[in-house]
């Protein structure tokens, strides 16, 4: 428990009436699906629009310091008792001075710092969601396929609540990922391919009698698992005094977190939360994982499959389900997609560390990297006000550092050793 | 910057009036000095008892969500503007159910879970202190002498304020400890010998002319520095909802934060903040550095040095500055001192994320293994309430999971590989 305000003594209700298909606008009860019964198409929450207006800053402000200060703009947990969280969110969002005056922005720069959450990334905020409606659907068990955060994140819940998990990883993850992953003392199954290949599994495992009772927090449950991601929306703007910024540089794996955030702030224009200035939303790939830049560059609807590669293990979705759905939030912002290589992520990570004290993980370097590269390329404008996201901790991806940085000096515990050493004369 | 109330109209004054001697009770100005000029007894802050009676419960809870929000009972830091500070604090006090029925508690456990600082240790809380004591007594410069997490937050910190840095590593320190140091770009120092080799060194060069213009966190200003550990305090009692907690397990090396923790209760019962309630802290420390616990064990009131081994290398201090303060506090309030060996630690570390999805360091781990060693000793009351403090970032120390934690299965990405491994049926 954080500091929390006293429970309101009624709970209100849930704003979502239930879930619509994004492609053929079929609608349907708040079931555990998320593809659509005629069409296949991918599902979503709808919600009250009546609801959400009824929403406001105050009510807001008095909630508590994490995610669920916006349940009433989300489709579950409104009840506290009801929740299965480990309460992220509220992370901080730093000024970042000394970089915009390295990357010649004047508009101002802000970090929004997602290592600051309970397992260190942004993935808290969707676990939070998907197990709170796994238990309220209910289901017994939960269980993901990950490139690593969500494991952590998942694994962690799990044991919070005292619910069994079952986590599926890319046998060569970090190892601070597969470390944190097993702590937990659930089960762990590291599987010998991709993160596409775990995923394609974990589909065919869900359809099994076994994992009947099992909430897969980014399948059976997704539509749920993914409103979580609004909440980095939604705080960005409240920190920025109901504010949303002119641009936003987003990591995108799935792709959905991206989508997420432009929703969010759609959601507070309509609700009559925050104003509606212009905004645009930018994404950031790695070169060795860049499915959706490529579409984006091509003018493409859809996204081509690509094998990956690289360091940037937890953005390597070579198939990614929200991919048109983020290419159709970046072009109708007017916003753009960056991709950098492994050299430029590490000194992403180093100029992000250097200039803030915040230490990120390869997504984060990916993310400094693309922004730095799109005001090179004049696509994003410096004049405006930017807030770009580090959605992961930087302890989790040691290995591409261990070659670049370390001590400055090395001593024997003596003066004149110090001395030799240059640093007293 | 995280969400925080508006700046107050009116900054209000220290409540320091100058610092005290703990040996003789001579009285000095707030200079940057940490012994005494007339028998070399530690400094501490000395604090005008009326200004300390003017804070209340109210201006805390509509200050900042950090630290600073006790900047009433703090010597520095009253204007936000002069604060040179992550802004850490306000981390989750996580109720620890599991974990308590595990050891037979029944009062009620608690886990006060720093590792959701911004460099991840409690230390960015001494360190917001000591830089913002450090600029306003005109320092050019930051230092220290660190075991790891002290060196990781002084790096950081300077890395925001764009302050020259040099930190001071023994050299043998965990590999994220040293990059997570070096990745902000400071100077960083790996010095062949122990952490009380390296503080020696550091006193020394402290005299040199190099080093005239820096302040030293853990040295010259260490009376500053040593108060950001009372916020701990401060913020236990306030999720309490304002209560003191009947028993308190802290880690030690040099022995500081545990005397803090017992001061920041005692002020806020001076204060008439908290109701005077008894409470009693326990100490930590590991079998590989332990001689408080043996001063303890042996009724000393002076603490022996010993040479340091074992996992928990951010408690290796052989030679504990404040260790004859936290015996003082540790008998005064009836508390007790426990050890534990580096398996106990490595199964304190398990235990805690099995039971919570807190995912500790070392220094946890002895945390966590104590309490239960105290509650097996009949030493710790399993009827009242206790917390449990983890300091630490498990992320920062895997190297003791790594042989014992891991994938519970490895399979190929297939039904047939799952079902082989028992998965499915
Ligand atoms: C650190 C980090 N950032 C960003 C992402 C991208 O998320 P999404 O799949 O929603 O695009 C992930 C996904 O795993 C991640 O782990
Ligand atoms: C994680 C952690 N816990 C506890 C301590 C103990 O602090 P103190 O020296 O105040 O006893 C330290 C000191 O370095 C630490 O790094
Ligand atoms: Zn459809
Ligand atoms: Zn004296």
């Amino acid at each position: 428990m954080t500091l929390t305000a006293p429970p309101p003594t009624e709970v209100p209700a849930s704003p979502a009436r239930g879930l619509v298909c994004r492609n053929c606008g079929a609608t349907f009860g708040l079931v555990a699906e998320h593809a659509c019964a005629q069409c296949f198409g991918p599902l979503e929450v709808d919600y009250d629009p009546e609801r959400m207006r009824a929403v406001t800053r105050e009510q807001i402000e008095a909630g508590p310091q994490n995610i669920w200060r916006y349940a009433g703009l989300l489709p579950v947990g409104q009840d506290p008792a009801d929740r299965v969280s480990l309460d992220p969110g509220l992370t901080p969002l730093v000024r970042a001075d000394r970089l915009a005056a390295e990357l010649g922005i004047t508009g101002g720069l802000w970090v929004k710092d997602d290592s600051a959450n309970p397992t260190h990334s942004f993935k808290d905020r969707v676990v939070s969601l998907a197990a709170t409606a796994a238990r309220g659907l209910g289901y017994a068990k939960i269980a993901a396929a990950s490139t690593g955060n969500l494991a952590n994140s998942v694994a962690a819940h799990a044991a919070r609540a005292g619910l069994p998990s079952y986590v599926f990883i890319p046998a060569d993850l970090e190892p601070g990922k597969v470390v944190q992953s097993a702590v937990y003392g659930q089960t762990l199954v590291a599987v010998d391919g991709s993160y596409d290949d775990v995923n394609r599994l974990t589909s065919e495992l869900a359809e099994t009698d076994e994992f009947e009772d099992t909430a897969f927090v980014n399948q059976n449950v997704r539509p749920y698992y993914a409103e979580g991601s609004k909440t980095m929306g939604y705080e960005i703007a409240e920190q920025l005094g109901w504010r949303i910024p002119a641009q936003v540089v987003i990591p995108m794996a799935s792709g959905s977190l991206l989508t997420k955030v432009d929703k969010a702030f759609r959601e507070l224009v309509a609700a009559g939360i925050a104003e509606d200035t212009p905004w645009r939303v930018f994404g950031a790939q790695s070169a060795g994982c860049d499915p959706i830049a490529t579409a984006f560059d091509n003018g493409w609807d859809v996204v081509k499959p690509v094998k990956s590669t690289g360091i940037a293990k937890s953005l390597n979705i070579g198939n990614p389900a929200d991919g048109p759905y983020a290419l159709d939030a970046i072009r109708r912002t007017g916003g753009a997609v960056g991709r950098v290589g492994d050299e430029q992520i590490v000194q992403g990570i180093r100029d992000l560390a250097r200039t803030t004290g915040v230490f990120a993980e390869t997504a984060g370097g990916v993310t400094v990297a693309v922004l730095r590269q799109l005001v090179e390329d004049g696509r994003l404008d410096p004049a405006q006000e930017t807030v770009v996201l580090n959605t992961g901790e930087g302890l989790k991806t040691l290995d591409p550092l261990t070659p670049v940085v370390g001590p400055t000096h090395r001593i024997d515990p003596s003066l004149r050793s110090a001395r030799a050493a240059g640093l007293v004369g």
